[in-house]
Formats: C-alpha cells, structure tokens, sequence
C-alpha cells in the first residue's frame, strides 16, 4: 500500500481562506506536517491526524528541510495520507518546490493544492488591489528574507512599472527602501506595511516610500509575517481599506484596515 | 435596510479550489453576478439566488463596466446580499478595484474575498514552481490581453531576473515572445502554456521561448483562458509533472499535465 503526499496551501492565516480541497485533504489526513504560521484554527480540521510543527520562524531553531523531506517519505512509504500544511501558496516562496522534486526522487505520489497567496490577500485585505487601471498593469513579488534573493530582483525592476511586492520583508523594509530609492524609485511612491493579513491582529501601515524605512507598527513581535507593498496602488487603500461594511455576515472578517 | 456586495474570487475553475469563505457567500447570496469563465459547479453553491453572467468572452458583446456597477448598486441598496464573482482573484488584472471604487462612491458596504489567483495556481497544477531555490527568487505577473499592458511591464524587466506569469496571454503569444526575445531573453529559456488549468479540459504545453510563438495546442478554443510561463522554474516540469499521484482522493483533480 502507497500513501500520498499533498503539498496543501493554508492560505494567509484566516481558516475561512483555506480551499475546499485543502479542508477535505485535513479531514482525511493521518499525519499533518504545518508551518508556524499555519493557524490552529486550520489544524482543527484535522483532529484525528497526528499533528507536527515543522515551522520556520525568527530566532528558533527549525526542522532542516532534509527532515522534513524524510518525514514526508517515511509516512507515505508506510501508507499514510500525508499533508504538507504551508502558509499562502505551497509554491510561493515556501520550499514547496523542493518537498515536491524531493517526493518525485523517491517515487512518492503526491498532488499539490494551491492556495491564497498572501502576496495578493494581505494587499486585498487592507483595499488595495496589486493591478489597477491606470496605476499598476502588473505586480511582482519578491521575498525579503534575504538580501540575496530581493536584491537582483529590485534591480531588474525599471521603477514603478509593476506593484512591488515583498512576502517577509517586514524586518528588511529599511534596507528594500534605500536600496529602491537608490535605483530611482520616487520617494513620494505610496507604501504600505501589512501585518498578520486576515488575522484577528492584523495591522497595516501606509505611508510613502521615504517613510517605510522607519515606519513604526504598534506592537509587533519580530515573527509576524508582514508584506511590504510599494506602488502608486497603495493610495486606493485610503479609499478602499476605509471601507468597513455594515451588515458583513462576519464583521470579524469583512475589509477593515487599521492604521 | 443596507445590503451587501463580495466581491469573491472563484479560482482557476476547479470549484474545488472555492474558499471557504466563498462558499459562505454564495450559500447566502440573493443575487450572483459572475464571469463567464466561473464554473456552473461554483454557480451550484448558489441554488436560490439569481444569477447573471456579466462577463466578457473574446469576440462577444458583454455587459459594460458600468452597467455591473450599476447593477450591484442598486441591488445593495435594495437590501440584496450580492455576490460578484470574478475568476481566479478578485484584484487580480480583473477589474476588481474599479468595481470596489464603485461601490464605495456609492456608499454600499463591501468586502473582498480574495480567490487563488491562476498567476500561481496555473503553474503549480502543471508542476511548475514560480519560485524555486537557485532558480528564481521571485515572479512578476502581468495581462497579456493588450499590448498596452504588456509592453511596458516586459520592457522594464531584466531578462531572466523573474519568472514571468502572463495572464489571458493565449492569443497574444507571438508577440511576447518576440518582444522577450528582442529584448535579450535567452531563446533557451524554458516556456510554457497552461490553458484551462484546473479544468477537465486542461492542457499544457512546455518548451522554449524560441518555439512558444509557434507553439500549438491541440484543440483550444479561442476564448479559453491561457496562461503563459517564461523562466528557468518551466524545465521542473518535467519532473513535477509528470508525477501522477496513484491514490489521490479525486484522480480527475491531481497533479496531471498532458502534453
């Protein structure tokens, strides 16, 4: 008997965002390999499955990925129903990649079922759309992790011809600032900070560009997942992200930017 | 009595890859204005409410921008739960932001629910990673469905610093593909098409950036949606593929390209 592995988006934190497929595959799961960032909320979906953090976050020591690649094997190998619980998109800045070509060495079936990705949600959640007329015909997407991953991406980038957008870019934000300004990004260009998207405290800061290195959140643990956004899409926020709606089924959820 | 638009995001097509929240909305909706590329299994959810299609199709006539404002509207302020349901993410190169511009002019309480946007999903279903160590740190995404929107976008990325994700890029393929290649884009760089991803008609093609104008795919109607992959990440394809799953829960929705 062969298990199954599927490499399954949780979406940016809200359960409510997770995919009808990603709920079923919780619900028929044995064992459950999650993010730290991944909510418990999501995890109750899965109640009766063994349940494993295998999360990255700030300043903890972590799985390796090579374990968390051998747990995957193991589990399948002896027929167990495998989900790989990933924050956002399990394709999206996350190693889902690599858990899947690591799945594929070792003959493990697997299927990968993609999720919200913050990169859109958290600008969403707080009004801002990544594409608008007139204002963004395209977006990128960069990861703020690491110098060497943002850096050549920024300079590829003429500046202000697509939304910017950086998945964990909270802690680099005054480094990603200087370094746009150097490449000519205007310092007037809207910027926003979003913080913990779609959850119960979620944040969001929008300012300008010149303003983000030194932008200050309200009590922000270092391990909040934030995005950065830079682009002239960020001035819909004071629009859109103002908006709060009357008679939402779940005013919890409903579009509420807080700044 | 207020009423109340989502704007909800359906994904690629499977409705399987509806969120949760989406769901919810739909379940409760008294009236549905969808896109044509919405799958009647999505509209399914919504039994009793009425139901639209606003959506434009190449070569047919369609419901004006304004007359989708104007009919959300008046629904809300008839006290109509509405549901306004776009393809893949509702803020993702579909107009979204003008129709939350609307709403707020008009003073009608909304949301958003953000959807899993094909710009992701597309690839991953075909094995494709847009992000991938050593590969790419990052993707840029834009609408392949004018020139206008395409060209700048494209001319202000350095060749092979992103992968590039374009959207409704099915027809306008030779272009861009000239267009990459002027611009200094390796004619080695791998390619791919997805078209109807996440569908029972999917399919996928994958080759070079040389081939990709040429490129032909069997049986494609005009008017499905097609998403163009350039970048390094294309060639793990091969390898995450073809991986089908041999116990998946829903064989008909693992991981499976055809080409």
């Amino acid at each position: 008997m062969t298990g199954f592995v599927s490499l399954v988006g949780a979406g940016p934190g809200d359960p409510e965002l997770l995919t009808l497929r990603a709920v079923r595959r919780l619900e028929e799961a044995d064992l459950v390999l999650y993010d730290a960032l991944v909510s418990p909320a999501a995890l109750a979906f899965a109640p009766h499955a063994q349940r494993f953090c295998v999360g990255k976050r700030a300043r903890r020591p972590s799985v390796s990925q090579d374990t968390i690649h051998g747990l995957m094997v193991r589990a399948a190998r002896r027929g167990k129903r495998v989900v790989r619980l990933k924050g956002g998109d399990p394709f999206v800045l996350g190693r889902g990649g690599e858990e899947a070509l690591a799945l594929a060495a070792a003959g493990v079936p697997f299927e990968v079922v993609p999720g919200v990705t913050s990169a859109v949600a958290a600008p969403a959640l707080a009004g801002i759309p990544v594409t608008h007329r007139g204002l963004a015909t395209g977006f990128a997407v960069v990861s703020g992790h690491a110098e060497a991953s943002w850096s050549p991406a920024l300079a590829s980038l003429e500046p202000g011809s697509l939304t910017l957008v950086v998945l964990m870019g909270l802690a680099s934000r005054g480094a990603i600032a200087a370094r746009l300004l150097a490449r000519g990004w205007s310092a007037a260009t809207p910027a926003a900070i979003l913080v913990s998207a779609s959850n119960s405290d979620a944040a969001v800061w929008t300012g300008t560009l010149e303003a983000l290195g030194d932008a200050r959140l309200p009590e922000t643990p270092r391990d909040l997942p934030g995005t950065l956004v830079v682009g002239e899409v960020v001035s819909l926020a004071a629009t859109l992200g103002a908006v709060v709606p009357a008679e939402a089924a779940d005013p919890r959820h409903a579009m509420s930017a807080r700044r």
